[in-house]
């Protein structure tokens, strides 16, 4: 089966300019560099450097497991709210590697800033000291694992000799290509918008593609901005946006400890100062990065291991938001929904299972469950005009809509996963993440 | 693969008898009849009645899923202390079939009251009324089909006509066979033990094998014994025994809307009367019965759709019972976990993943991880002596033992669970249940 993603974005009514990742070009204040640090057996780039010469404002949420591993504890330490840089690294979690694993990353960051001030200083207009706490850690791959410092330090002066000031699809594509893990295809999306007159720009990339379930598992996102904007007010967009974007996403209810969705802005566009959460001028920003974060998730979703389907799950009329998210994943995550979809099976049997297993406050009299656009179930009662055939055939669609009305009150929530195939018991059975 | 169930029981220190199902034969005041109503394409026996004679106490415990089939709301109302029979049909769950499936349900119970009731009068010794809230229900299959009330309807004057008030083991093995669904096996176990110095007997029969999860999930166990006990205590009994059985195991997280475990006591044994549920004289008929259901519950696991490894998980020194439940259900329903035990990779990060994901408390520095015999984490770090190689040959076995220690209390709690496999997939993806 051939899946198209960019069916994702079929129809959609935008208000900021979006456009296909081809379009990625150059974003003022943003350096790219990677490299191979031979961290897997064969030859791929495995190491992403974002160096923000004049520095970044940012926003970061990380994963909500009890356990997290080692760089999200050095990130979560990070008090500057102007950064200098980003360093991604696959194979490797970095996770329940105990102090060997922080101070890995404290000498990684000593290292780092130390090559990056020497860098910055050949430049007079840029020179000044780069600290270790300007710079944030992406880490994806194996759980206890030992961290790789020294394969890594080893290539950090080449990763800082490539480092390009001025980038293109090509470098943006290296990116997204780098921090991959099992994903098929490398996840990019952007945005367009005004705040006030100005023009700026939203970049993102991300990696999947299995434990994916709401706060976020082993799924890294960074969208990158020319805005000008306080970490203050970025930290209040992402907690807004993030709730129906990537946490509104699972692949298999899983959740890993190395979880992270950053957003950093380089305050190079000279858009009028926000104050203001609620300020006006924000609003279309607000919504750009919600689009990008959004195409990002669904991105992850769409190539989440095994997929053949793409799957929007929409729970109406519930009584509590809570109410709506738990039938929503409570569906998103039954093995025997995910294979029933696989199987082109239009068995909702199995969605009223899943339903009832959530612990929602449920009336059986007032549930009405639609596949697509065919009522099946309505207030209780198998639909009159119900023909399975419809049914059967509409769920021959890589894009699939199943609709829960609960009829209990007003609260709506929707939520993205994918089938469960053999695919994805090849993938994880067989790999070593 | 060959998967040997009979290794489950190995150097189990019982102190009741426990024997293989080839024993279970006669049981006092218990009959069985077992009839094909046509219910699925292929010739098989799919309705299977279980008739007392004399009446039986009786204790039940249902699925916790908030939307419930019809047979389920049925015996919820069932006030009376002695019943008369159980039937039990497969292929349709008379699940959200509405007022149509509960009336189905009175109807075929009148019906069948009606019809026992004259069998009962040919013989004077037996001779009484028997009533439609005599009757408990048993259903699984497909949800939201209309109850194939009329071809059930149809086959009860045979389904009388067979009833066969001497049972050997291959009746017991009828009757096993006629409510699975996808299982691959029958499910009988049995114990004998003594109360005061009468032997009774205990057999029961179970169905799998998907949609397996704490509240029992499209599981349905049926345990005999010729025991005199009143519903009461059977019923303390039984809500002791299901949290540690059929309330430890788990297949893949899914909850069906027809889980049933009851227990029926025929009452024909001259065993002392038991007043109290703490009375010494019961001790061993509830370590008989916990034995019965733990085995049954095994197998159902051990049948899981698609196992091919059994795996027992462990969670000691938790700081609450729900931590350790949570955390050892957490990884017992790990889509990431149960391939790597698929794939036979001691990847162990998956499982800390799994811990970090639950709710529990949790300090990394006092977190110990075994896999077998072999320690992989020990308070926090990696073990000295750990040897991936070990712990690769020991994935090879069938049977696996998973032991978290948390370290931050002294409670414990043991799950039962299988691996992940295509066949999994291929059952669900394809199979109606």
């Amino acid at each position: 089966m051939v899946f198209n993603i960019n069916n994702f974005f079929d129809n959609r009514n935008r208000k900021s300019k979006i456009a296909d990742f081809q379009d990625l070009d150059h974003l003022d204040g943003v350096s790219i560099s990677t490299v191979s640090a031979n961290l897997y057996d064969q030859k791929r780039d495995d190491l992403v450097l974002f160096y923000f010469r004049s520095g970044a404002s940012h926003a970061s949420v990380f994963t909500q497991s009890r356990i997290v591993s080692e760089n999200i504890k050095w990130n979560k330490k990070i008090s500057s709210k102007n950064l200098s840089a980003l360093l991604i690294n696959t194979r490797n979690a970095n996770a329940l590697t105990g102090s060997t694993g922080y101070n890995a990353i404290k000498e990684l960051a000593k290292d780092l800033a130390n090559k990056l001030s020497e860098k910055q200083n050949l430049d007079e207009e840029y020179s000044k000291e780069i600290k270790s706490n300007e710079i944030l850690f992406a880490s994806t791959g194996t759980i206890g694992e030992k961290f790789p410092l020294n394969k890594i330090k080893n290539v950090i002066p080449s990763l800082i000799k490539n480092i390009k000031y001025t980038q293109n699809k090509l470098i943006w594509m290296k990116a997204a290509m780098g921090i991959i893990t099992t994903d098929t295809k490398p996840k990019l999306a952007m945005s367009e918008c005004k705040i006030g007159s100005t023009i700026v720009k939203l970049y993102g990339i991300a990696k999947g593609s299995g434990m994916i379930y709401p706060n976020m598992a082993t799924t890294l996102g960074f969208v990158f901005t020319d805005a000008k904007l306080s970490s203050t007010i970025l930290q209040k967009i992402l907690k807004e946006s993030i709730k129906t974007t990537f946490n509104a996403i699972s692949c298999d209810g899983d959740t890993s400890t190395n979880d992270m969705v950053s957003v950093f802005a380089t305050n190079s566009a000279r858009n009028p100062n926000i104050k203001d959460f609620n300020d006006p001028k924000l609003k279309n920003f607000r919504q750009s990065l919600n689009d990008v974060l959004l195409d990002l998730a669904k991105r992850v979703v769409g190539d989440g291991e095994g997929a053949s389907k793409f799957i929007s799950i929409s729970c109406i009329n519930a009584k509590t938001l809570d109410d709506a998210k738990n039938i929503c994943f409570s569906i998103a995550n039954s093995p025997l929904v995910k294979t029933a979809i696989a199987g082109e099976d239009p068995n909702w049997g199995r969605i009223v299972m899943a339903i009832g297993k959530s612990y929602a406050k449920i009336d059986e009299k007032k549930l009405s469950i639609k596949i697509g656009p065919f009522k099946i179930l309505h207030k209780g009662n198998l639909f009159k005009d119900y023909d399975e055939k419809n049914v059967s055939e509409y769920m021959q669609n890589e894009l699939l809509d199943i609709t829960i009305d609960i009829g209990l009150g007003k609260k709506n929530f929707k939520a993205y996963t994918m089938d469960l195939t053999k695919k994805y018991i090849e993938i994880n059975a067989d790999y070593r993440s």
